[in-house]
């Protein structure tokens, strides 16, 4: 048994036919005061399997009982190198269980386990290559443009009536299913797994919701123990509301969180109305949009871990999501990171072949993903999570009048007529107008505490640029071209209010790190 | 006497020291049935001066009284080649009086009255050559970074106290501008003249209401009667709310409105807030605004002309407002005219002699103008004015419930659960979320009724696109790069729902025009 590692139990005993999604097994694992309460799932020709993951060192002891039952105990080693327990959002970004940082760094293959072995085999080694530590993937297969083959396997067998009979899990699925989870996670990529979506031909989208908790039960069982895995509600909720209430919704999302052992990260991803991040169960937002400008407001207002996980693909459909230029989706990626929030790729090139890699994989072809792995390995280095600075005229958009007076008062005098010009002015156009009418003038900007500043100046041009650093600290001022992908010292030990020259053109970012 | 071309008579009479600018004198100018009243003015040296813009061709006669009297009547001629009278708002575009489509394409300079000759003669030889046919530029000089100078002449004399002298215009100072303005409009570029703004050392930004009265009473008997003039009652009149009340700003508009006999176009610009559009003496909409994905909607709001008048300038200063690259200038150019909207160019490159196009005037540096003149020439060889095509989710989104139903019963079965999906999901975002999440999906698309359909493409690189065109006309499709200012007949003869082929880049707009 080894910290953050599944570790796992199988026991014979009777062979079912019918009805063994749920099966009676429980086991209880103890850990010097604390228990873990677990329930085992069947796997086929009598096997009875518990899976745990331990995230204590330490001594173990465990009691099964139900079906099948037994006890044992064993000693917990330290976590081994490379294994730092599952994704925890803490504030507004994520750490390890064991305390590391991790930034996410996505992409989606929506279908991938839906493809034959051989694409996916060249996915899983594009991933190898690639700057990615995300995969968004679902478990059931998609019908959509450029998706329309059949899939290996169904996760359900099929009752007489040709309806899927979600109480006789299909074996092979899951086997083969977790068999491609585990390749992924030995490879570091945290699977943020769509447990619903509206793509769909076969049915699996409008399950009666008993059966959708049934699927959800045995899922938890089989996936909860492994350390790599998220839960996404679904990709796009929303477009599945004739199916699922917004009530319905919300109790997969709670039972998803009441039989998740862990705590895995949660959230439930859009296509229009954001689902609320305010909710207890939810660890992160996983928005939809590309307002991008609004990210902070969002941050301010939920504070948890933002990921903007759909933000349209490099590629050139005719459909709007799946056009943007390789450029485009990089300055995306810089906006989101030097917002305080992570963003997620995706790639849409037209192929014969219909194998576009944001759905089903295969090779990348885009020019983004290096010019991602060039930011993975700035944010990185930094010493935090980045969160953001909010620009001060969407504060001052934001404050009601007594905010406005109050914001007033602590104002240098010099500055107090100026702030008060633009916030009465502010304060007379209705909320809708003042964000959009901000949202066009925003600037990114991000910081580690006072140990680092970002600035992501996109389309500005500045020939120069005064930034605002802290007085009793020296900083080294890096100039980025996000795209060329270079990095060059240009001011030395600087602090406080610092002018620097720049070449006036698009596409740059500044970084300020704290020396000495 | 010629049909929309200023008509001057002269009188002499008592010279004047003190309080001439509200003289006495009144003209009446009757044509057939009707009579226009105009007051005059006094010119210095006893010079009393009646100024008067004739609309219509045929015998006029006149008579004018005050403290200078007098009568006459003359034949006025057909308009000369080159002479459309005054600009008219109509519907959501602009006509000359004489139904010459008048499309603007702007630009700023705005203290161009307050520069030395030299600098003058510099501006207008740039003008000259290029693609601009309105100048935005104020009475009053201005007082901000790069903009130190003292402008030759000021518009009043000043009292023993220091202060202005309202009462007492400077006619040096008038008699300049005048001839200033009159070379402007020999170039066939329209003035959109700014009344007040608010970057001021000398106080004029901070004079009295019966003086900002007096001061556009005497300005507007001189000028009215010249035919390429616009007021523009403010730059930014919300920057100068210390001074002046929104009551204040109404009764200026007002008093604009009531004493200008013919109805020149009348505006007014913001920094923040808009300017309620829907006020009647307002003829167009004059934004400052970089939120260009709602132009549509404010367009369809208003139903008057909008003009982007503001969008920030192609230049490299530190500040947000005055550092888009070249490419993004001309991109939100085409943004603008794709959405049946009007944009203004301005150019702020950092200089040595602190001579930026954008307020001084010289020689434009920019990347910009040239690819403007290309758009000019595309969209003036439509045959008619652009109107939007609103976006079908934006639609969706502003939609109330009880219109979401009409809009699904008149829809084709096949479409009306995907609208009613997206319906839906939209109907649970407040109308704030709604439309900045709908803001980062827009597609910039104007037509000139079913003769002409104009996409741009900005970002989007559709390798294919879906064009919608009316079943029961055939058109030819044209390729444009906005940027390397290429066109290319890509198809000729299509009907109804058509794809085309793209290479699949940033930049591209397609044009349809109907033939046969």
């Amino acid at each position: 048994m080894r910290q953050y590692e599944t570790f796992e139990l199988v026991y014979e005993g009777p062979v079912l036919a019918n009805e063994y999604a749920r099966v009676d097994v429980t086991a209880e694992f103890c850990c010097e005061d604390e228990t873990k309460v677990v329930k085992g799932f069947y796997d086929g020709d009598g096997r009875y399997v518990v899976r745990f993951l331990p995230e204590k060192t330490g001594n173990y002891t465990w009691h099964v009982s139900g079906v099948v039952d037994g006890c044992g105990e064993a000693f917990c080693d330290p976590a081994g190198e490379g294994h730092h327990g599952i994704v925890k959002a803490v504030e507004t970004h994520f750490e390890c269980e064991d305390g590391t940082l991790f930034t996410p760094f996505g992409t989606t293959v929506y279908a991938l386990a839906s493809q034959e072995d051989a694409l996916v085999e060249e996915t899983l080694e594009s991933l190898k290559n690639a700057p990615f530590n995300k995969v968004r993937m679902c478990v059931f297969p998609k019908h959509y443009d450029y998706n329309h083959n059949e899939p290996p396997y169904y996760a359900f067998e099929k009752k007489e009536d040709g309806s899927w009979d979600v109480g006789r899990p299909n074996l092979q699925f899951w086997h083969r299913f977790e068999a491609i989870l585990h390749r992924i996670a030995a490879m570091d990529i945290q699977i943020d797994l769509i447990l619903f979506h509206p793509y769909d031909r076969w049915g699996f989208a409008r399950l009666p919701q008993q059966d959708n908790l049934k699927y959800l039960d045995y899922l938890l069982r089989r996936l909860s123990a492994m350390p790599n895995i998220w839960w996404s509600l679904a990709n796009e909720y929303d477009l599945n509301l004739a199916s699922k209430s917004m009530r319905d919704w919300e109790e997969i999302e709670e039972y998803v969180a009441a039989n998740d052992p862990y705590g895995h990260p949660l959230s439930n991803h859009n296509c229009m109305a954001f689902w609320d991040a305010s909710r207890p169960a939810i660890t992160h937002a996983s928005y939809q949009t590309k307002a991008l400008t609004e990210i902070a407001r969002w941050i301010e207002k939920y504070q948890k871990p933002l990921i903007i996980d759909e933000c349209c693909y490099e590629g050139n459909l005719q459909h709007f999501w799946g056009s943007i230029s390789g450029r485009e989706m990089v300055y995306r990626f810089w906006r989101c990171y030097a917002s305080g929030a992570y963003c997620t790729h995706g790639e849409t090139f037209l192929s014969d072949d219909e194998i576009l890699w944001w759905a089903r994989g295969g090779k990348l072809k885009g020019e983004s993903p290096k010019r991602i792995a060039f930011l993975r390995e700035i944010i990185e280095s930094l010493p935090g999570a980045l969160t953001p600075i909010q620009n001060g005229l969407v504060k001052l958009a934001l404050a009601t009048p007594e905010q406005l007076e109050e914001m007033l008062k602590v104002l240098p005098e010099e500055m107090r007529g100026f702030v008060q010009t633009f916030g009465n002015s502010l304060q007379m156009m209705n909320e809708t107008e003042r964000l959009i009418h901000l949202s066009g003038e925003h600037e990114w900007t991000a910081q580690v505490k006072e140990e680092a500043y970002l600035w992501f100046n996109d389309k500005q041009c500045y020939a120069i640029q005064d930034l605002r650093l802290p007085e009793d600290k020296k900083y080294r001022i890096e100039m980025i071209d996000v795209w060329e992908m270079t990095r060059e010292v240009i001011e030395e030990e600087v602090t406080g209010p610092t002018r620097i020259h720049l070449p006036g053109r698009e596409g740059l970012a500044v970084l300020a790190t704290r020396i000495g």
